[in-house]
């Protein structure tokens, strides 16, 4: 089946189980903190999954892929990324396993059940007003700056919408750790587990992957660094490993 | 010139421009943490600088000799270190330069003065109550575990001596550092600069380095992870160096 592509939009292998996505370049495409995200975050067979600022779905297809989890919600305020995200969907036929969403995170808890999810993702906005240009194109911009919700608000509603002891992941800026912190312990969310990404073994982290456990007991385990690159334009091993190429066997 | 030693004590050399250190391996000998945090810190030749639980003087005598600051004070709770680290600034002659003062951190808002440092260095006992056996030997135990002091004291107490815009470098370990977080933003000591130590790459994080500044505008930066072997038995290369060993120069 070949799916209805809109001008400007193209197909893209995910290289994972035979999943594709669709991409309006001029738009937004995701990034290398989406697939790693999709990969720390982890899921069994029997979670349900939300995740909050979906995008173009790249997060519940690789999760999908990945996992096979028994349900996922992306939530995601752009109509025009709802659209690309809904087409992906049905193109990969999981309109059963993943649900896209139009709304607001910041109505989060009037759009999705409370106390409920195993597992809430979020891959939100980096930049706090004031820090940085706003990007040019909207989706972009949306998506990289907090233009319609804040850190907080994204952790108010992941604190809401998860089960007691259910996890919530995201990935962020190191540099903005501090605040992090200081906002998931605000809603009780424990933080539990963090890995740092950096790009070479001696530069400083430019991502952090953080896991916390709502309500849960204080005790964090800090993951070995992830490094992306081994020298020059050569990946780690590890990050084929996540984006789930089989070297040498994939075309 | 020979020290006074006394029964069971050594005197140990820190391969550091020539200084030495007395200690009693009964009672509690230096680790790698208290090497890392002297680095870690670094400090001005202007610099005034305050060690809150000082042992035997470790980080004393390493941050003279890499940074030659302008003075340093360490308080110690245990007579018994106080006593040896004592001897040990007489004997490297450094008596006009570190100062080691008898006293509880708890009461270090009476006895150091208040904003008054430009860094403030604490190794502090790692354990709460409640987690892990408290060791025997009671200088151990009371170096190790929070049996005088709680981290909140420690941050407190750092809190108030440093000067505005001065700087708290701790080591901790990081299953606490969401606390360690939390509780330094309570006493407006903004988290600026942080780095990861892993024994080996691709394990957890066994120990955190952590930098704060009073008052400092929220900004962290992660740098890269500090790995202590790159392979079993064998020191990475900057581990010689944090420790000052000129390798293959120094007998």
């Amino acid at each position: 089946m070949k799916p209805e592509l809109k001008v400007g939009e193209r197909l893209d292998d995910l290289h994972l189980k035979g999943l594709m996505i669709i991409q309006n370049p001029l738009q937004f495409c995701f990034g290398v903190d989406a697939v790693l995200l999709a990969d720390f975050a982890k899921a069994g067979k029997e979670d349900k999954i939300a995740d909050l600022g979906t995008g173009t779905g790249i997060i519940p297809l690789m999760m999908y892929g990945k996992f096979e989890p028994k349900e996922i919600v992306g939530l995601e305020i752009q109509p025009e990324s709802v659209d690309i995200a809904k087409r992906s969907v049905a193109f990969n036929d999981l309109e059963t396993k993943i649900e896209i969403r139009l709304g607001d995170i910041k109505e989060a808890v009037n759009l999705l059940p409370l106390a409920y999810y195993d597992i809430v993702v979020s891959n939100p906005p980096y930049m706090n007003s004031g820090n940085g240009l706003v990007s040019s194109g909207e989706a972009k911009a949306i998506a990289r700056h907090e233009i319609h919700c804040t850190l907080d608000d994204v952790v108010l509603a992941a604190a809401k919408i998860v089960k007691v002891g259910g996890r919530f992941c995201m990935i962020h800026r190191p540099h903005r750790l501090a605040e992090i912190f200081v906002t998931l312990r605000k809603y009780q969310l424990e933080p539990k587990r963090m890995r740092m990404v950096h790009s070479f073994a001696n530069q400083e982290a430019t991502m952090v992957l953080i896991e916390s456990v709502r309500q849960g007991k204080p005790f964090m385990r800090v993951e070995p660094p992830l490094i992306i690159y081994k020298e020059k334009n050569v990946y780690h091993d590890e990050i084929f490993d996540i984006y789930g190429y089989n070297i040498g066997k994939d075309s």
